[in-house]
């Protein structure tokens, strides 16, 4: 399937980029800890040959080491060099020679560099890579991680492939994110590092997700741009596609000045990149936790049939902040009817607890089996009355130490249990659920909390970790929808 | 030194409320569990006799149980009462009976519950009971955790006293703010779960707190205030001497709601709150993480010297996002003197990393001892610039899932090693340090940061969740300083 999308006549441009048949890892470590891009392409399984390139070595992690790009016997596609800056010359030569198609430098040490020098030859570096019918990512950067494509660039991210691109101008930052977003059940069609962008750049890659038929959602690190007219095109191309959820690096005079430091951007000025976003129809995030979050809710929580939470939590402080949270971030928390309340006083304490909205439930205190079964069921009557949209549930693995002799895991196990059974008698309701997490304090809770995940994401439901977290998600949501309701209504 | 404090001439007249000589449980559970209360108070080691008061019980977790207040042998100079708010009239009476000088009622099902008839049994407990000449905290709270006397309200609180008093109208905020600040180092005089106020109430404990010598910070969470006039001669009488962090629960509709449905407060204008904080010179919150936060920064970061950070951290994008953060919430990001960066770059690769600041390290890609005596260095030369006020270093224990064969631990291993050399080192300088963590994703990380955390309280060095977090506490511990500074210099 992927070789039929690289070569359709309405393929996009830049789909090879995505699909090399080879891959050559240029300046390959042979330090007994091995090479992070021969290990992690082996990891995930690239299915192609991989060719370790040193002249020093004759074997990488089990795979035969070639003095340059020139001698590998098959073809290469794709070139990823880790070698300096200043050793890069000969290196060009090589890969033009062979007919590589694609330059990933991970290299660094340019224009971000400050110097003139690395500044002239980064812009030779491109030039000539493009009379050698190559283009360049980065240099200064990650590359790619396309799933199914066997494409990664370090251990861990999941194999399995899925519909959020992201398009990021930090390497960590994509690497951050991958890693985090999967434990929540994110999972990837195209993460792009980009790096110093001096060749293909952030307008490249939106306009490519926005064709690309396996991405549904774009998430983007963007520290500067290189081309203003041309980066509003493909956003707004983009975004009247697919939700295209932006975090822009750079905002104040030290973030700025980090930026050119780092990936040698102009940051620009914020206020303008603002505007351009708000008339191309992206939705920015001002931190990478939200990043994170705001791609969770448009995968997993959208779309949200409307603004009024049912919030059915335990904890009468917590409830009156959460209350607070969801409606100052622009979310509507309303009274239950008076039916729904009288159906769930029916099964909750009267004391101490509110079945207004939020419902204070304080069924985990109730022994036996049948505090699953009462959450469970406060949950389906919260999601039944008509002036509700969806359902958030705020929940933990934990509610603090154990008590003597009760052992470590104990209370952990149980709240295990009970969400199990609450996740699967919610996922069929007819309005959404949402969860978000208490902290946890120890190992195990983590853990299960990680498994709780997972359960969730399986079922289609997305888990925020915090409540705070969860309001300012679910409202960008929510809101972005109107907006685009609207315009396509205007239309 | 407590009874001193008790009968001294000049104590606060509430002071005896903090220093029982024995305490009895009435409606202490005779369930195979526990008793929550007489097991955390036997966890702590409360001094004195513990009394569990059950009259369908001979024994309560090995303690001899009464069957009324009325029959236990010693003196009684407090009782929490778990028994349902209906059978409370005959409790008073044994209590007023036996000399009882505080009555906490954990019992709810009063005010909040909305029902004329328990409105007023609650406004009859109160007034017999300050006929009896008893003092009430509650009803519908948790009471009392002053470790200095062994008092407690749930499990795995610290038995070790320390400087912070917590007033708060939620027990559950109260046992969250406890378990979790407590891993990052804090411990209290004084934490108070008062719930419905009916006596003893936000103003009393205010009052109390400024006089406390033990008692350096005070964090509130407050729903409703009984009377706004006592509230704010409290209050500022409360900030004039020591920083007073509050959070004010049920902001909006929904939150009010929530509130008068869990402590029967009335909310009230949020505005007016405000108004009235600004004028005492309290601070301000809008979370209970963020009253976690900028609690951990009065107690380990003050006083902070001034605005200016100086950040040693791993990775470009994250660096970028940093100083953007920092700047945004109200601290400053210089770049670093000439002579600061030239001695940076002596021992920091040229390549991918900055010396401006924020300082890019990725000193850990470095193998061997060496990479936390480069961190410790760079922290100590970025300390030593003349316009850094402090510095802070934003680490993890762990970057990622392992690499193949790397075991699942090595990486978490190789980081506590690298940190425990970085705090040993940064805890004398002479600027202060702070810590933000990045994200973990597995148990044995999390282990790995709780031991971290503990060994930087140890050092009296803060830590923060993460960067938007600590950006967020510093700011606002900074700008309370130096509006303080300007009203003592007005003085």
């Amino acid at each position: 399937m992927a070789d039929d999308l690289a070569m359709g006549a309405t393929a996009h441009p830049l789909e090879y980029i995505f699909h090399p048949r080879s891959v050559a890892v240029v300046g390959a470590t042979s330090a007994s800890y091995g090479d992070q891009f021969v290990g992690s392409l082996r990891e995930i399984g690239f299915p192609g040959p991989i060719y370790p390139v040193n002249p020093k070595a004759n074997e990488i992690m089990g795979l035969r080491c070639y003095p340059s790009v020139r001698e590998i016997p098959g073809p290469v596609d794709h070139v990823i060099s880790s070698v300096s800056a200043t050793r890069l010359r000969e290196i060009i030569e090589d890969c033009g020679a062979k007919g590589v198609k694609v330059l990933h430098l991970f290299t660094s040490g340019f224009g971000e560099s400050g110097e003139a020098d690395r500044q002239e030859l980064e812009q030779w570096v491109v030039r000539r890579a493009r009379e050698l019918g190559m283009r360049v990512i980065g240099p200064n950067c990650m590359g790619l991680y396309v799933p199914a494509s066997g494409l990664t660039f370090t251990y861990g991210f999941p194999g399995e492939p899925g519909r959020v691109a992201l398009i990021s101008q930090s390497g960590a930052n994509a690497g951050e994110f991958v890693h985090v977003t999967s434990l929540f059940g994110l999972r990837f069609s195209k993460v792009i590092s980009y790096g110093n962008a001096s060749d293909l750049n952030e307008s490249d890659f939106l306009d490519y997700c926005a064709d690309d038929k396996e991405t549904e959602i774009i998430a983007a690190y963007v520290e500067g741009v290189k081309d203003g007219r041309r980066f509003f095109r493909a956003l707004k191309k983009a975004a009247s596609r697919k939700p295209v959820i932006i975090l822009k690096g750079g905002r104040t005079e030290a973030g700025g000045r980090a930026a050119q430091s780092h990936t040698a951007s102009l940051a620009g000025s914020a206020r303008v990149f603002d505007t351009l976003c708000r008339q191309a129809g992206a939705l920015q995030v001002s931190s990478l936790e939200e990043l994170e979050d705001v791609t969770i809710a448009f995968r997993f929580a959208a779309p949200l049939p409307g603004p009024a939470v049912g919030v059915v939590m335990e904890g009468g402080g917590r409830s009156v902040l959460s209350a607070d949270d969801l409606t100052l971030r622009g979310l509507t928390v309303p009274a239950l009817p008076d039916e729904a309340q009288a159906e769930l006083q029916r099964f909750t304490f009267l004391a101490g607890t509110s079945v207004r909205n939020p419902v204070d439930t304080s069924v985990t205190w109730i022994g036996g089996d049948k505090a699953a079964d009462l959450l469970a069921e406060t949950i389906r009557v919260v999601a039944s009355a008509p002036n509700i949209d969806f359902v958030l549930s705020y929940e933990g693995l934990q509610w603090g130490p154990p008590a003597p002799g009760e052992g470590p895991d104990a209370q952990v196990k149980r709240m295990e249990e009970i969400l199990n059974v609450v996740v699967e008698k919610s996922a069929s309701l007819s309005k959404p659920i949402v969860f978000a997490l208490r902290p946890t304090f120890s190992p195990s809770a983590v853990q299960a909390t990680l498994r709780f995940q997972q359960t969730c994401y399986r079922h289609g439901i997305a888990v925020f970790p915090d409540i705070g977290r969860a309001a300012v998600a679910l409202s960008k949501l929510f809101h972005w929808q109107e907006s685009h309701r609207k315009q396509a209504t205007s239309r």
